[in-house]
């Protein structure tokens, strides 16, 4: 940490802050300038980080060194993690692809949509049982039925299913029905949740928070890591910005820069990012080729009959035609995607 | 709600978007244009709404004419509400003060700060004894035991107290303990605690998520209503922007708008939106002078001792002389500030 | 300056960087932890921020410490700054009102806006004789003949006249009819623009970009102020998110930051961040209780038939009530506000 | 155009739009809800659009249908354009690389970088002459003398050439010197510029403004194409956001979206996008992947010297590989890369 001072500072505001930071066995190194001082401390990041020294006389601002997560980071696991689901590997040496609609409706939708993504590629399906909608008066899912659609459509058509848990007290009841818990982009912060979602022993996919750093999305998988789970996928998913013509703003930047931080896997989703169907085959390839371990789409057999996000939803065929493109790619980028 | 048609659209398409809506009790009113045609449609706005028009052939994109929000518009209540805890009211006659620090730390921190933001003025004291903290290895408040204090500041410092709920779980404890229960900024789309709390008979302050549009907003509040829990305060506290000067931007715009929209009554964290102590005092003015009925801000009897969000807080001195000047002024907006 | 080493960095890599420094006379403070390596720079800051560091092996961040402009600081100067045009005086003493159309349209309209304005209490005219307009085909103002107009009412009325300059080749034109010159949130980083300006002897408002930063802003008007004129109105005019109820949002927390960085006067436009009419007034009243040294507004003797901004521009009865608030609020605030 | 009218909008205030919309020819298509009104207009989008309606009483919103550019949209031109600069094509069959250093510095550096990209591919060289810095105490560029270093290394590499121009009282030197002249983000919208542009007869690169949204960038380069010049080639550079880690955020998205509305090429700066020299290669990749038709990219033969953005330059060995991988990948794509 470097605690830069302002001019107004006084050798006692400078004692003051080298005293507190022995009491925590910290060292302190301070540099006079002309106009500024600066003080490097050298010691324990979590016992230093907790003093607030931003609130202390003479100190204009505070710029930490150290990153602030741990068991997520590169540092910590140098070699790439691989995250093993039943006979599904994601992670450095293959292209996963997640596939369904995005509410589960009937079985008859999950039961079609099911066969037809497994039959284009897709090792994992996804569907909403549970439902966050902006609108109390939208549909808000079928619930426990819908979990329990998914787990016949998963067992019929030879597939991993994935599906979102919003409350603390379904979690119980989700990690019955799917191989893979889903955190979305507005419960990234719910901490409470993390917490819980460290404690299980399945693979948790953690959505970017809409308005949130790569940063503080690493420190979110940091909640689940610190209780023992390290089954964690992260899945980017589109920042707010001000442009409007996508519903989000897909940061694919973010896909290197979370391979240079941590050793977790990372896939994208376009359909979500960008609520656009006609984008999402071109971003899919842009994953790819950006270095993403896979890809999240919403896909219906009938996207003008969906209950929701139907605008995003590739059709059954042009799931297919999809991905017979990343297929072929997938050979230049020695990703295995079966 | 308009359905606007793209260059491709046929006259069967438009027969089938007519023929949906017909199937909801709607009317369809068709413009031709030279290059496009436009639907203007009548009915229903639940029923019509949810169908995916989106996905339809032919639509290039569909416009909502409506408010997606009801119980808590103006339209549906046009005189602006007053939220009555014991004997404080919170509307648009009083400009109510909530302060205290971030945390619950201690008996003495609580008791004094209770004791002097009183004796200042305010009528409602703050204090977090669950807090939601962006790293793991941060202090994540005193739980219980804080809510504990809390109640004996209330008792002994004759104010009303709020505190925030993170978890579903917490509820019933928190209910027991405090007067007013908030919502964070990164709970503002957690829909089943908003449930919950809808479910109550004690008032809610609803915090703006820290990315979320003001319509958003006014629809999480909605989850609230819907529940038939109407006691609702909205509170803004920034939101996020590219501008790294202050941690969010505080957006006092949104002050007007909201009560041009609802009847509830809404205050600025300007603690929380900037992080920075200086700013407090000039936006407690500013958020007066645009129409707030209140405020809400972080006091510390020692910022460079707490053990959160110091470098924001008032001391108590602060705090006393800006609730000087906020007297003051409160004439001028005739609003009474006890 | 502190640089930030990252963990591969070499004892040859940071004697690399000691060497560079010593080249243009700086000083190295190193500091060793046990992960990283930070390295204090003391020395002059022009010189040392042409090295570039980021660029070098072993370094994972620089931080600069000094701000990047001078002239325009309170560390330069620390006595805030009152720009005097005529017999007005814009600066900490007073509230400066300046008010009229987006543009100049007809004689009749400017007459009969300059003249209410004035009589309403406004000291100075705005009118755009040139339109950045974001579309080709929309108006694209007057010109000289719009100046013209300008002085005119100038003239008649007993006003100042501010106007704003879009192009190098018109300075030499404008600055011969008006007494304010304007450079708008577009040409914000214009820096050639801002340079001629810096050679003029009249006073220059400076809009701040829609996607700046307060610091930009400030590096800005140092342009203006390195060519030798330091006669600099700043102007917020908000900044551009993701929140679509305002055209944009209006940053009230920059006024007191600027009056703290720097010794320059900082007005308020409501109308430009708005782009509402109803939210105008409110917004003044708040400009006025953070501390700005006056406003900018949008008034329209007939906003309907305006040829730009009508739906954010006041009519002459609306402006004549708002100012009559603003003189009352004003002597809360000690501004004469004439 | 819709017209959505207010609750409070009387049988008068629709009147008063029927009869000036019949002014200029257009027809009005009023839909009555239980609730709201709406109004299809049918007429001239430019007559139409030039008056003020949200400023009309009764009027809550206006919401325009048709697109506000034309000569630079696909319904004007469905086939995709080629914008040919001597041997070299850019569209829709090639990948064009333009590579160079972020400025022009002296000859041996200019002259070893434009050797070294030409044998590595790129087609096109790139260097600034004269450079927008945020600060006044940057280095400002070598104006003309850098032109002709540009010019000889053009002729002895045999490269073509581009270069930024700033004012437009350069245009007509710098068009002597280079094949294509380049806008710079902070210039997309300055008008006159844009005018001046459209005048001349060589290529024109646009950069996207880093707060611009797609379609006011398509409306920016509606200016230079509405003088003459449809030699126009977009250029996406990133957008300003909350996330820090790059120095914007690069917005792939954007390259489909411009396909889909516009017949103009469109290529990918990744180095000024995010800053950061490990991830220009993979965001290479990922812009060929979405659809680009060429990136840019800067290239220095010493990074640790650059007198700007050296921490962004690939070295000329780092630019070779990434060149080697891109035309291994060109061909999955059905794009020529010589």
């Amino acid at each position: 940490m470097v605690i830069v001072l302002n001019d107004q500072a006084t050798e006692a505001d400078i004692q003051l802050i080298i005293e507190k930071l022995h009491t925590v066995g910290a060292e302190a190194h301070v540099s006079r300038g002309q106009f500024k001082t600066v003080i490097g401390v050298i010691g324990d990041r979590e016992k230093v980080m907790e003093i607030p020294f931003e609130a202390y006389p003479g100190v204009e601002k505070v710029v930490p060194i150290m990153k602030p997560y741990k068991l997520v980071s590169r540092d910590f696991k140098q070699e790439l993690s691989v995250i093993k689901v039943g006979d599904v590997e994601i992670g450095p040496r293959t292209f996963t692809v997640i596939a369904g609609p995005c509410s589960v409706e009937s079985e008859e939708q999950i039961l079609s949509a099911a066969k037809a993504v497994r039959a284009s590629g897709a090792r994992v399906f996804r569907g909403g049982a549970y439902k966050p909608r902006t609108s109390p008066y939208s549909f808000q899912g079928l619930g426990e039925e819908g979990l329990a659609l998914l787990r016949k459509a998963r067992d019929e058509a030879g597939l991993l299913v994935i599906s979102e848990v919003l409350d603390v007290r379904d979690i119980e009841t989700v990690v019955e029905y799917v191989d893979i818990l889903q955190v979305g982009t507005r419960n990234m912060q719910n901490f409470l949740l993390l917490k819980e979602l460290g404690k299980i022993d399945k693979p948790v996919l953690l959505k970017r928070g809409m308005s949130s750093t790569i940063e503080e999305w690493l420190m979110a998988a940091e909640y689940i890591a610190k209780e023992g789970n390290n089954q964690i996928i992260l899945c980017e998913r589109g920042i707010r910005t001000f442009e409007s013509a996508t519903r989000n703003t897909l940061d694919l930047s973010a896909i290197p820069i979370v391979h240079s931080l941590s050793h977790l896997p990372v896939i994208v989703d376009p359909s979500h990012a960008t609520g656009r169907r006609d984008l999402v085959s071109p971003l899919c390839r842009g994953a790819m080729a950006v270095g993403a371990d896979g890809v999240m789409v919403e896909v219906h057999p009938n996207p003008s009959q969906a209950l929701c996000d139907g605008p995003q939803s590739l059709t059954l065929e042009e799931f297919d035609e999809m991905m017979r493109s990343l297929k072929v790619l997938a050979s230049s980028f020695e990703r295995i995607l079966p």
